[in-house]
Formats: structure tokens, sequence, C-alpha cells
């Protein structure tokens, strides 16, 4: 299933070189003012382009087909589309037999028997994370209206490659590109101006479902929460939030419900699955080994474009917690 | 809320000090043996008493009140309780504005009015993870019935406050205890024997679930699949998996769905919050800074108790997949 | 499943002979006054042992397992069971193969592969209105908590057999329990004090969550809202509710949503099933016809018992409202 | 919420005078034949331009944007869109604080805070069935792909105002138009060919789930299964199905789960709201009465129209049961 969320419902489909993406957001409050330029910042975000971006432009216009009426949320269900436009379906179709390492080409076409779109990864492209980032604007524009206008939700890259000094990263990037391989990133998202009180003990814990949320984007190998891995190599002594709470070691978060405390997470993403080096894989028909050149303009490292997807997720997540 | 799953749902309920806790699992198939002796060795597995752990022996008797038939499931709903008999509620009632660091109390007192049961972490506290192992007895029968007897769910604590050798172990903990600290530790779980194609793109990830699932057990603050926060630092060519598979970076998953390679994800446990040091904290009432013991017989380091616990919620997502 | 709503969820389990039937009960706000007393009034219009009821008498004495402290709801779930302690089994061991006419005993037999729980019904036992019935009390709390006190839910029985004079329903009942033959009727439920705007459009309108609760009691066969069935036959200009609203054809709701007006509606029980009088079935194993007598002691019109139920899921529907 | 369903999921979203309406289904097996002259039989059957109906002609034509591909459906979810074209706003924008008898303008417009779109009924028209009409034919194709293919679901127009023979119908429907006035009717469903034990005990019974679905039909009143309100009038020796089954009082179910036998409901459609006469009303705003004639062109029976809508739910609730 595709859906998240039970009061603030999001819905995703599309497939990377198919007719268009989209979303439908279901329980958005009545009388929220919404226009098509709220969406065009984060979208902006998001969009390739930038070094250690993969050069090809995709069309993001929003299309707001519902839920919308002179500027302001009905209270009906809002969905956008987002025409797929800069598709090139001929880089692809060679690929039916030969899986693609790092992505879902395999799993998907033993999960639905073959019949998946198999152009640019279909429906598990990353281009699916652009009505993700539209529908965190919605998200981000209710949790506001909701408990007043100190939200701040900022996620940051703060890791490229293991290397944290971002002088260093332009030359970083540089060079993997040119050895035709990518890189990975750590981001993290920390969310200040919310209530104490958010989220339900055990199944609905707050880090449950920013967890659940998170692991929807593509590529993410791990997430941590406050003092995180690192927690679990501390005494008692050292990692408890004393109150008042001068440290922050639980991430905001105490059995599941916010304390008051900005949340702090980081999100771990792999590097770029589609890299220009040659590599070795199986002709899944043949059995035969095969040299596989993934085609197409792929992302030296893709962690760059996500931070505004992180916190669209984030935003998701909040508005079901009011 | 207190529910998980849409196949095979889990609804857990009670308090620490309270009359009974329990569990209701509904979605289960008729026809599966299931007795009271089925549940022991898990629960065993989650008891206090050995090294590291605290003194007190809760009573862990199941009773299973409903969906068994003469030794067999019926197809309704299983209802199991476990009552309360060693509750020293005396212990807590000194408490009731002077929140423990690293506890729930704060953050639930101000989501609940303060009318949360405060004894023991009341509804917060980690004897809730009793009736998990339980509905993971069922979902690993379940899962088994339906995919067949391949299936290996195993969970090992690998580290202690950091430390991987586990003939350190002991004296760790003992001069932890003697300390009055605690400690945390690292749980690797890895599910073997199932097939490729199970799970969803996008929200209902395997990832997504199991990382959701995982956050509902208390003290979790961070996990990471495969390769993990270590993927970040790699490059595509080193962390990308080539088929046929002879590593396994993604832990057994692409684009949300298995890829026939076992599940393998590690959890970060924080130290147990409860310290025999002394810790300052705040009355909320009063705004007064505070010396506060924290009463009562606690373990030094519960992620020793929590490799079950893991295992369980495991099972109960992959029963949700078939 | 055997769970029901969003916000206000309720998850039944039990069997009519098994240890115990119950409930629990999520998505309570916390502090709510409740006790077990409380229950006592709906528990006992549920009762039988009136005229037109059987004479067997039931255990129904709630046991609040958890989510309640002090005499409040501590926002935690609420467990609640009742043991079965007048169970007679023996009477039904003998109908495993001869499914009884009216009831659920072959259609469950086929779902559940024979490993139903056959005595009384087992899970599929009228009795399960009890622990609804439970749950409907604190339904009825929660939303007078939220909406203030002027909430008024009233179901009345209107018909037996078809006669609504109440003055001749005595005879009816006995005449009919003399001929060894059983009685329908319907029930009429009032919802007044509630306010306009309630209810969701499409899938979640007032009605459709209505009828989704009010088919789960066993024994009912349709339902209709204001005007109902007649409405089909009325012109517009008869129909329609003219505003100010001086007639109420549309029972409250309109699109779905209510309209301020009192929400009406009508549901039919079907006759008992169980009658003592002999009838005809098959034994399903031999395919051969047999005579048969059920066991028991039986309501001549078990809709007498119906109104507290048909109240508990309208209030447990209105819990999901608000 | 406007979603429905657990396995198979329907998202509807729109406004009959937005830019498009349309809907999203989550849940659609792979490999299933699906194109765009699939859904013109079942839409040409929802079309208006028959005696009795409007003679406004919508655009029907649907657009597929997603989960198909060469022909058979992907596994992703399939968004299905149809612009709006034929739409006279204009008609409309005098309605705003005078809500018409019968429609969802004053209960919408107090939910949602005046912020709905008013033309047309917005997101409450008729107009929404269209798109679930479209997960109909997609409901269809997978219940009969998973269950074989003797499914057969037929619904029917069995009265109009009441009156039963058809050769009747022209001439009441040219007087009543003639008036000014509607009519309603009674629409019965049979659906054979399905196997015994679908459904769930309580909150999933089979008659919660179609009847839930039924009611997001705009303009039902009631539903009934089987012998339905008669059967309240019943004697049980009447009512009951005897083994062998040779009748169907209980319409195929009992205890919420198939029993083999076709499942036969009848629902009652209200007269169309809107009528051509004069209807007083009151201005909201002022307080004021009014005198208001409905714009517009509009069915003299809508009920006429419904019969493919009532099969459209009654599938997409089949899917959800396997």
């Amino acid at each position: 299933m595709n859906t998240f969320g039970r009061n603030f419902r999001v819905q995703v489909f599309g497939e990377s070189h198919g007719e268009a993406i989209g979303v439908v957001v279901d329980g958005v409050k009545a009388g929220i003012p919404l226009c098509k330029e709220d969406f065009m910042n984060d979208i902006l975000r998001r969009k390739s382009g930038a070094m250690g971006t993969t050069p090809r432009i995709e069309s993001d216009e929003p299309e707001i087909l519902s839920g919308v009426f002179e500027g302001h949320t009905t209270g009906a269900p809002i969905a956008i589309i987002f025409r797929n436009l800069n598709a090139r379906s001929g880089d692809y179709n060679a690929l039916k037999d030969v899986p693609r390492p790092g992505h879902a080409d395999y799993a998907a076409s033993v999960k639905f028997e073959g019949f998946n779109d198999p152009r640019g990864g279909g429906h598990f492209s990353g281009r699916l994370t652009l009505p993700l980032v539209a529908a965190g604007v919605i998200a981000k524009k209710q949790f506001c209206s909701s408990v007043g206008s100190g939200l701040e939700i900022k996620a940051e890259l703060k890791e490229i490659g293991g290397e944290t000094n971002k002088d260093r990263w332009a030359a970083l990037l540089e060079n993997t590109a040119h050895e035709g391989d990518s890189l990975g990133g750590i981001v993290e998202c920390l969310i200040a101006g919310i209530p104490a009180g958010l989220g339900e003990p055990f199944f609905d814990s707050v880090e449950s479902l920013i967890s659940h949320a998170v692991f929807s984007i593509p590529g993410v190998r791990g997430i941590e929460f406050g003092d995180g891995f690192a927690a679990s190599r501390m005494k008692g002594s050292e990692h408890n939030d004393v109150f008042p709470l001068t440290k922050n070691g639980a991430g905001g978060i105490n059995g599941g419900i916010t304390n008051g405390a900005p949340i702090v997470f980081r999100v771990a993403f792999k590097p770029t699955s589609s890299i220009a080096k040659t590599q070795k894989t199986l002709n899944v028909k043949t059995g035969e080994a095969v040299d596989l050149n993934v085609p197409g303009r792929h992302d030296t490292c893709f962690a760059l474009r996500t931070p505004v997807i992180v916190e669209a997720v984030a935003a998701i997540v909040l508005a079901n917690l009011i």
C-alpha cells in the first residue's frame, strides 16, 4: 500500500516514465491558504542540476486538481499531479532481464511477476519523492495552522561520503564523478517549536511514525534519534537528560511522546546505486553473468537533494499527531 | 493508539502495577496448534534474574482467554493476559511531581494531564514488552505455517556499552552496577529463509514496518539495515550488492521489497534510565531542583533482555507481510 | 478483523463458552471518571430473564484490567473482561456436523476449516454484544465530555413480529413461545443534542459508519435513516427537508454530515434463529437429512434485548466523529 | 476521509465544477489486463441523457495516469482522472447563503466553515460516483482473477416512486417531470458465484462492509439483506434458511460470513433533491425566508443511473474480502 497517516493521509501514485506522478492528500483542514506558488520553494530545493546531481531536468510543475477553491483548501481531498515530460524510455528497455545492482528491479520483478513498469525504476523511482515534497508543503501549513507559527523544521546534509567539512565536498564530488562512482550522506533534521505531549505510547510513538515515514524515502539505510547509536555506548548517567533539560540525548522524545525539546534525528543515505562504472550482474532469464553499464544521467550524490524530502515526511508525521 | 498491523493485528494494554497486562491478536489463521507451553521459551528469554538484570522476578504466567479451542487457534481473536503480582506500588508514590530522568514521566503527564498511572511507568513500562513477546510467538507460528518451516529469526546482543568481546561483559556489568550506573547495547537481528517479493513500495516498505515496530520497544535510539550508517560513507561500487548476491549491504531489501537474502538489521538500545546514583531533577509543581534517588530494583543493562523482544516485533511484521 | 474505529477503537474478543469475553477500548481520553458501577445500568438493560427472553442468566460482571487509575481513565487502553460461568457446553457437542438453521455454524466452519469453537456459536454468539455494551458506556462518556452534556441517545423497540401496539406484545410473545417459535422486531434510535458538521463526505459518512457498526450486531437484516425505504416512494417535494427544518426526512444527515437535527434510524432484527420446533437440516459430513432439535434455552424475541446494544454501537460511532 | 478498503483501497477526490475528479486504487494485483475501453460499458450505464435523467451530458472520458503498463496492471496504484468540461458555474454562485433543501450545502458549510466549494455540490456531488464506477470496474476484474470467472454482480432498479411495473415508469416519469417534481427508487443487487467463507465476524461482516460502501453513494436512505425489514415480521420457522438451502432469507450471509448462496440486498434511493418546483428555504446569513428555484438541469429520478454504482461499490467490497 502506498498510503500513510491516520488523520492526514497521503496516497502517492505514478511511475518515473508514465503519464504522471502525483499525490492525494486527505484530511486537510478547510480554510488554509494554498496556491501553486506555495510549492515552488520546496520543489526547487529537491531539483537536480546543481553540483553533484544529475543534469537531467525534470518537469516539476504541480497541477492542483481538487480540494482548493478561491485560494483556500476546502476540506476535500487535494489531488496534485506532475506530468512526466523528459522521460527517455529507450534507455531502459534493454534492462528488463538484467537487474541493476542496488535497485529494486529484481525484487519488484519477483513481487509483481514481471508486470512492473521497468522504465527508470517505475513506481520505485526516486522521482516519487516529488509528490512527497508537495504533500509536505501542505503538512507544514496544516501543522502551523493548528499549533501556531513557532514551528521550525530544518533538515541539513551533514556528511557526504563521511566528510563533514563542507569546504571539501566540491572536490570530493568532482573526483567521485570522475571515477564514475557515487557517494552517500547523512541528513540531520531538527524540529523546534512543537508542544510537549504529542505522540502515543507504543506503536504510534513519534519515533515509530517518523522512522516509518523516513524509510519510505528510497535509499535510506538507517535512522537514529538524539544520541542515537552512540547512546548504546554511554552510561545512564551520561545519556539521561536531567530536568530542566540542558542536553537532548533523547532527541526530544520520551516514551514515544514529545517532551518539548526539539526533535532531533539523523538519516543515513546510501550512495547512488546507478554509477557510470561497469558493474557485474546476472541475466536472470539466462543465468549468465553480464557486464552492465547503467544508462541514463545520474546524481553523484542524491543525498544532496534529500533534506527537503526528510522535512516533508517529518511534516507529514507532525500533521498526523495533532 | 496501541495497535499494530493490517493483517495480523496486535493490541497491547495494561500498566506495570495495574490488575493485568495483555494483548489481543486478531487475524490469526485457524488451525495453528497453540498452547500455554508454546510461550514459555520466549518468555524465559525475556525474564530477569540473570547477571546484569534486576533481581525482581515478575509473574509471567500467560492466561489464554480466547481464540484457542482444543489446542488449536480458531481464527477468532486471541486474548492473553498476565496478572501483575509482584508490584511494589509504594516505591513510586513519591515521584508524582518529580519526573525521573530518561523516563516518560514528564511527557506522559503533559499528554494525559496528570491522569496517567505513574506507578512503575504505568502503561509506558518495559513490562509491556511481555505481551509483545507473546504476540511474537503467535506471529512466528503464523508466518511458518504460511511460508514453510525454513524461517529463522535470530536476534543477538552484539555490544554492551560499546564492548563487543563477550568475555569482558561480566566484569563490565559488575563494575557498572557497583558504580550505581547502567549500560546500553546493540542487538543484531537476522531473518533467513524468507521468500523474495515481500513488502510494498513506499509506506509499507519492509524497513518502514520493521522500524515502526522496533521503535515501539521502550529504549530504542536507532536502527539500521544492512551496511546501515556505514553505507553513507561507502562508494556506490562498494555498497551495491552485485547479482548473484555475494554480499548483503542492503540487508535483504531493495525498494522496500525483500530480495531473498537474509534481512539484517541492528538496533541501538540506550542505557537503563533508572540508576542507583543520585540524579538532579526538578519538582515540576514547585519548580525547585531536587536530588532524586530512583527507588526500585533495576536492570544494569536491560538490553540483555531485548533480543527476544526484537525477534517478536520482527515476527509481527513478517506475519503482516503474508 | 474484530476492530472498529479510527479515533475511538474497539477490539472485541471471546467465545460464548470459552474462558472469558471482553473488549479493549483504545483512544479514550484521560481524566474521564469511570468505575465498575457505571456499566451496570446498560448491562442490566441487555440482560435476559424478562418476558420473551431466555431464563439462562449469564455472569455479566465486568472486570476492568487496565486504563483506569484512581477512578479516572488514564488515556491508556481500557481492557474489560467478563468471565463465562454459566456455560453448558454439553448442549452443543452433538451439533458439530449439523449446522443450525439461521446460525453462522456452517459459514464459520467453511471459513475456519472446522477449527472454530462450535459451543454456543463460539465467537459468533450474541453474548459478544456484552463487551459492545461496555464499550458503548465509555463511548457515551467520551462523547459527552467533548461536546457537552446535551447528548441524548435513546433506542426503543417499536415493533415485535410486526405488532406496534405494545399492549399486545405479552400475549404475542407467550403464544409464540408456546408454539416453540420466535419473533423479530424493529428498533428505532434517536440521537439528539449533537452539533451540525460531524461526519465526512463519502466513505466516512455518518450513515456509512453507523450502518457498519449496526450490522456487526448479530441478527440485523436492515437499516434505514429518516424516511428510509418510504423515501423511495415519496416525491422530492415531499421528502426534502425545507430550511428551517420542520420535518426530518433525512434523519439528521445531509451528504453524510450531520445537519443539527436529531439522527434517526431504524434497525430490523430477524426472529431468534434457535427455536424449540424441530427443524430440518443436513449432516454436512454424511450429506443426509436430519431432524434437528436445537438444545439450550433461548430468547423468544432477542430484539427485546437489543435497544441498549444499538445505542452502544451508535455511541461508538459518535466517539469516532469527534 | 475519502478512502475505503483494507486490501483493495479506493481514494476518491474532486469537485463537480473543479479541474477534475478521480480515484486512486491501491492494492491491485499485477498482471490484470486493463485498458481505457474496459471502463466504457459501466460508465455508459451511469451516463445521463436517457428518459428520466438530466439532459446535461458530462465528459466521462477516463484518463489513466499510472499503474498500467503495456496493457496490464503493474501492482502500483492506479490513478484515473476525469476532466470536468461541461460545468456551468454561474448557475450556483447565487446559492452560497441559501442552502438547497435535501442537499449537503448547509451541513458542509458548517463542517468546512464556508470554505467548501459550493458549485454543484462540490465534493458532495453525485458526479463523484463516476470514479466509484471506474474503481468498480477494476474491482470486478480483481475479484474474478482471484476466484474464477463464475462471479455475477447484477443490480437492477425494481421500483420507481413505489411503482414496480416497469411498463408504467415512462408515464410516471413524464408526469412527475411535468409537475417539476422528482422520484426515488429501489435497487436490488444480486451477487452470485461467490465462495462460502468470505467476510469476518463482527465489524468486518459482509453486511457491515457492503452497507458502509453503499451509504457512501449520495442519496441512499436504507439497505436491507435477504428478507430484510420483512424478516422482523416473520417467525423463526419462516425466516430460517434450512439446509440444504432452498430459500435465501439471510441474503447469502450468516454471522457476517458468506454461506455460498447469492448475496442479495436492496437499496432505497431518495427522490432527486433538486426539483424545478419553487421551494422555501432560509438565507442562513440574514435569517430571512426565501423562495428558491434551484438552477441547473436535473434527473427526474437519479435512481435510474444507480444500479451500476451499486454494483461498483459491491465489487469494491468483494475485492477487499479476498
